[in-house]
């Protein structure tokens, strides 16, 4: 396990993280990369708060309001989003288990939609996928995944798709998903 | 009340936005102006979600997970960000019920911090202020707010700052707090 750098206090173990389970091994490791960036004052990304639908509240005291009913919204943006070397930087990152292709319904139309709104805006915008299985992570530029998307009739993207059009991650213990890099190669290259 | 445009669903009746009550009227007229602003393709700035710790979770249908019991969690970031004309955009905003000061303990110190970091990376970065008594809202910029905080001992602003300092927002059915006008004639000014 990996040490979250200057014993910040972002807590891993709430319970929000097992939630599912879903892509949390990829999200705790980018939220530690996040973390070094800003404490090394490289970039400043954030993961948004997990939507949720409020219904009922109990005060027992007013310091600690208590939500005694929720239920789990479908979020209607990406996951993350920033600043990075002046430019605007979003992004959805997504784990899938099967070694031969990503299920297309692993990223909701209303997440495509908004990757296109922003890129038409000026963003850098990608999708970082882990293959678990095989313990690989690309980054995928978004203009080229929404391009796939639109023009398929598949509901899936294979593999090899991302062999071709993906950069993979490498992986450091200090920033175990160093998207910056691939970030730096693809915008920043002079 | 003013209409949502192109009736849209965003909710503004869940009863998160019942929660405390407050800034809550500005906040809805912020949500009108960001979805009028999406639908022109002006801007895609969004709010964040609540952030809530999550401590148990019900599981009567797989479909349906019910969140039993969560707690209100503090912001460590600012409510809104999204992208405008390239750049990376960043804002608080809040509601004042005093006529005379504006409580510095309404903003957060982690707020202060995130609109410190997300400036020196290169964001418009500002907050939004309403005297819901006078029923005016200023634009600051963050950077003279973040002055005025590191150089004071007060409290809390005086009004007379904001009316040397800040910039009324113009009122607008369509865009109740159409700030990307201001935005504009700060940054965009040739």
């Amino acid at each position: 396990m990996v040490n979250y750098p200057n014993g910040s206090k972002k807590n891993w173990n709430t319970p929000v993280s097992s939630y599912g389970g879903r892509g949390m091994e990829l999200e705790k490791e980018i939220s530690i990369t996040n973390q070094y960036y800003l404490e090394d004052d490289r970039a400043v990304i954030h993961k948004k708060p997990t939507p949720v639908t409020i219904v009922k509240v109990d005060y027992p005291m007013r310091s600690a309001a208590k939500i005694t009913e929720a239920y789990f919204k479908l979020p209607s943006t990406t996951d993350y989003n920033g600043i990075y070397r002046g430019k605007y930087i979003d992004f959805e990152a997504k784990e899938c288990a099967i070694n031969t292709s990503f299920p297309l319904k692993s990223i909701h139309a209303h997440q495509i939609k908004h990757l296109d709104d922003v890129l038409r805006h000026g963003a850098i915008a990608f999708v970082i996928v882990r293959f678990t299985k095989l313990e690989i992570t690309y980054f995928v530029e978004a203009k080229r995944m929404i391009e796939y998307i639109r023009n398929t009739d598949r509901s899936s993207i294979p593999y090899s798709w991302f062999e071709e059009n993906g950069h993979r991650i490498p992986f450091n213990y200090l920033k175990p998903v160093d998207y910056l890099q691939i970030v730096d190669e693809l915008y920043f290259k002079e």
